[in-house]
């Protein structure tokens, strides 16, 4: 489809949602709003452009090869140089190398901080965002190029484009407006931009350490945008999120693969014990079987369960935009539930055995299996880690398998829980308000993004969470998407927020 | 190592082994036999140096990727050139197209067949061998690039130098020892190479269907040199083998992944089904589980048990050259039969989940799991298939999962048994005498080289397997290797095995 035609039938479309009245009944804002929101839109297709130009950049940092740190360093590079452009002062600090469990060392990309403005009259936000990706290979199933940003009905595709480079252009491009109308900021803007959050945001936490009473001493909030609606067109605000413990556990026999006609039926074989230890984590209705795992689960109130009875989400559709035939549980409150107050365990994957199309007749000889399991209020993560050591040594040892098991955990994140009576969220809801003409959901997040606990732990500021990208776009999977419509209204969001922060703060 | 040392070193253990006279008591013949062994000593650099040729071309016939398909070609080609150059008429014949399950199609190498001799008073022996190999990548794990041969302290590390190049190569020595030296061959040769035995053999049981009443209408012998010795110097013979039939059993969800923060809790996830039903094959003892899948084994016999005692293995040298720290079984007999006589079930690995270093919180939404059945006499290969079938739907639904699960075997390869009191076994035996001064073990063997079954059914003709590789040689393993010893040893072996059936034949 012509790119043309995608922006005229999305823009129809944004029409006919104002010209419908109800629940998105906005109108375009008068005075200084007004000229932000129309310069936003006149100047979509250069920032789609330059999304096109971030996306190239496979800044792929769970894979640690040093090709793809070399894209990481370009990809901060190219964000600093952006920064500088908008007048920003921007300071790109070294964090050093990362060792791998190989032994191998790796730089980490530097993490950007950058500052417009110190009135002491206005206050301060402090943008968090990502630039790095998770891996993307065209083969996997991509219709298009992970790397290669292609619009096709409105939708934007490319790896990063909605997690997380779009919403960090997006604040750039609010700012952008602002600054290109001559018109003061109407609050202080930071941001702190890094290149290892797929990997577990390496080296962020003793930044933040580092740095909190200097570059975040006049932070009063912290805006992170890196997660999703609940909805395909109706706007939310986050107010908590899981937590994540990702675990390998290796079962070797030798570091040799064996041929499985020289040796099937005398070998313990590694896959045999692997298969058996994954096998007994989680039985096909989700519960996950590690004794004593659902102990510190907060309960749950009958205040909380209102909370979710209130959320807009039509299950049937939900179901229909993931492609799913049929989920574990049938209401809507037990759905969010599952994905946002109770843990989860999701196996991802074996190392080391046979992965390739075809048919190979080998007995993988060392053989890692991944899984991790998303943690909730107020699961704690040494206990975790203590009981999914015990439960596996117990089903190992049952097997008196000759081979050798290992288990680790190989990163730990907490969850994270904010005060939604603070200042910013309503700001922010009547920001939604006056872009989208509606209420947002408020909800939860089912996936980690550490730096929320981070930022509450270290700096005790207050933290939001305000997502641009739309339900179904399909963030760490292929045919990853961000819609033209979000980025660009979401722009639009993050400038009205400015005003209502300022606005809160008279 | 300088490979000259390595050679001298080899050399020295030769005579030493020779000296010590015992078991290792052949002394260098007299009459054409020596001047053939001595020509073939003489000239073992230039043989190893064709093996390095030949190794370096990547004939993956696993993998079905045009590139790999173009090296097989290449591969087909030397061999034929080599052929003729020693006199043989060579036909290479073009045996179509493959059908691959995703509707791709591509070239089968062409098979080669070839003769040298046609007089009527002489038996005719036809050698088979294959040329392509299993893949193998440098970051598996191999100490040297599988595709240079590579000479440390006498072993020749390389992809396909035991498997099968390697005993090719030394076929087509001893018979280019008896040409160089000007003297008739005391047997009508042919031979038949093909470049599709890794990826089953195919269009290999057509060609020969085809070729029963012309090329094959004067063969009486059929050798067959793809196994190994079940010790590292003692030779054998191999009179069966087992069969294999391959399954992939497919659980998808849908096309694309999810992310486990996102869709963690509310999926039934594929990984978590593959992993239950996988987990159902087989037990921590070996024991395959599918209901059914004994009741064919052929029961043993007193006498078939006296074999295995009389089988000359060092089991806790076996062990050590295996790397293995403990076996499923405790006795000689115990391993040997669970090798050769009784079905074992191997689970290779997962297709379609996340298999690299590093992590990934991926659900991936569709996954492959393969894993495969030896088969042994007199197990029915179509009831195994339906065995395997239901016994996979049963556990599968049991789970009540939404998931979408297809099973299918994608190979099927029957086992094969020989009489041992036929005339070539007896030639073999008294080659094996001369060249090394030992009697062989009667072995069989426990992975499936389906053309010892095809030649049986569809020719009727004597088929023999005269191994030459030794029990640490690591087919299909990362760092495969043949020894030098082995390599001309061997090359020798064959030639005195021509003699042995010129003189029976008599």
């Amino acid at each position: 489809m012509d790119p043309k035609l995608g922006r005229m039938a999305s823009a129809l479309l944004v029409l006919l949602l104002l010209l419908e009245g109800g629940m998105f009944s906005s109108s375009q804002p008068s005075g200084l709003l007004g000229e932000v929101f129309q310069y936003i839109d006149v100047h979509q297709d250069d920032f789609v452009q330059t999304l096109k130009e971030w996306v190239a950049i496979e800044s792929n940092s769970v894979q640690p090869e040093p090709r793809f740190r070399q894209e990481l360093f370009r990809m901060m590079g190219l964000a600093a140089d952006k920064l500088r452009r908008l007048g920003a002062s921007v300071d790109s600090v070294d964090v050093g190398h990362q060792q791998l469990p190989d032994g191998q060392t790796l730089p980490i990309p530097p993490i950007v901080l950058a500052e417009l403005g110190n009135d002491p009259k206005k206050p301060t936000v402090c943008f968090y965002g990502h630039l790095d990706v998770q891996p993307a290979r065209p083969e996997d199933g991509w219709l298009t190029n992970p790397y290669t940003l292609t619009e096709v009905d409105g939708k934007l595709y490319g790896r990063g484009a909605t997690d997380n480079k779009g919403p960090v252009l997006a604040w750039i491009h609010a700012v952008s407006a602002f600054k290109a109308l001559d018109q003061d900021l109407p609050v202080n803007i930071k941001f702190i931009i890094e290149g290892m959050e797929e990997a577990g945001s390496v080296a962020l936490e003793e930044l933040v350490h580092r740095e909190k009473d200097r570059f975040f001493s006049s932070v009063e909030y912290i805006v992170i945008s890196d997660n999703l609606w609940i909805s395909q067109r109706k706007p939310a605000l986050t107010y908590g999120t899981r937590g994540n413990s990702y675990f390998t556990v290796e079962v070797k026999c030798r570091d040799q693969d064996f041929h499985s006609g020289t040796f099937g039926g005398i070998l313990h074989e590694p896959m045999a014990d692997l298969v058996a230890l994954l096998g007994s984590l989680v039985d096909s209705s989700g519960h996950i079987l590690i004794p004593g795992i659902y102990d510190h689960v907060a309960p749950l109130t009958e205040e909380e369960k209102k909370l979710y009875e209130a959320i807009d989400l039509d299950l049937g559709e939900y179901r229909n935009s993931s492609q799913v035939e049929k989920f574990l549980f049938d209401t809507k409150e037990e759905v969010l539930m599952h994905l946002w107050r109770y843990p989860s365990l999701s196996i991802h994957g074996i190392e080391g055995a046979y992965d390739e199309p075809g048919m190979k007749t080998v007995i993988p000889g060392r053989v890692i299996g991944k899984f991790s399991i998303r943690l909730v209020p107020h699961m704690n993560m040494s206990v975790v880690e203590k009981q999914v050591v015990q439960h596996l040594q117990d089903v190992f040892s049952r097997r008196n398998s000759s081979n050798k098991m290992a288990v680790s955990m190989t990163l730990g994140l907490h969850p994270w829980i904010a005060d939604i009576n603070d200042n910013q969220y309503l700001a922010a809801k009547r920001a939604i308000r006056t872009v989208f003409g509606t209420d947002p959901d408020m909800i939860r997040d089912g996936s980690t993004i550490p730096i929320a606990k981070i930022f509450q732990e270290i700096l005790q500021k207050s933290v939001m969470m305000l997502p641009l990208g739309a339900v179904d776009d399909g963030e760490h999977s292929q045919n990853e998407k961000i819609n033209r419509w979000n980025y660009i209204e979401g722009s639009k969001l993050f400038a009205a927020f400015f005003l209502e922060m300022a606005n809160l703060h008279q």
